[in-house]
């Protein structure tokens, strides 16, 4: 039989919600927050319309997500996102204890890796997920906004 | 002339807030952003009501502060926390490109010394104001706790 839920199923979801930054004028990020295969929370980054730092995509994620569970912990989710999670996004999902995270588009200046922030240890973590198509958007949006 | 606004004049503004944490059954911790001498913004911790663990004293106020200013660097403002900042919160504290942090109580699991989470360069950063009722405060929190 074959499984159509798929890392690559749910990352194309994360990088419509990225596409979905794009025509706002936000840095393209796009996030979802799946559970036993059902998308519970879905969201893209808005740091320029809220004028708010804490407003990436990731964050905007775990907070529908816990609403949705009724609870703040976030285990037996995963994590899609198209670029590597930052700092903050890092420690909230440390505190989450999500079980799950699957990035797109490494960040090797701001992304957690580099940073060396920590994940909560029972957290696995899978890179490199659509990460062409993640990064092109990206590079896109740069090349848009220099115009 | 004295001058009254101290860091401990804000700084006990900050413990009254993690004492409304406290009476709510919330991890006793407070926050207040200032600028020129005003409060834009006071918070404490919500984790537990909202579901959520993005709700620290801190991420609430610096959206906050953002929103009464209008755009999302909190350049020339201080953050006053009872206790230190955790991974997350300083990672927001790094996006946000905050002037000062003024901390209480040190918190040397999770703080960001310890993590070694990475703040603005621009960001000054003073500790152990009011330290000890900060951390008094946490110790009667978690002592009722396990009663």
């Amino acid at each position: 039989m074959i499984n159509p839920f798929t890392d690559e199923y749910f990352m194309k979801k994360a990088v419509q919600e990225a596409e979905m930054a794009f025509e706002k004028g936000e840095i393209p990020v796009g996030a979802l927050i799946v559970i036993d295969n059902k998308v519970i929370a879905r969201s893209h980054n808005l740091t320029e319309l809220l004028h708010d730092v804490t407003a990436h995509a990731e964050m905007q994620s775990i907070t529908a997500a816990a609403n949705y569970l009724g609870g703040k912990y976030l285990i037996g989710c995963t994590l899609y996102v198209t670029l590597e999670p930052c700092q903050m996004c890092a420690g909230a999902l440390y505190w989450s204890q999500i079980s799950k995270i699957v990035y797109g588009a490494s960040d090797e200046h701001r992304g957690f890796v580099k940073m060396g922030t920590q994940l909560h240890p029972k957290t696995t973590v899978v890179s490199g997920i659509m990460a062409n198509e993640a990064s092109e958007l990206m590079k896109r949006f740069f090349v848009e906004r220099r115009k």
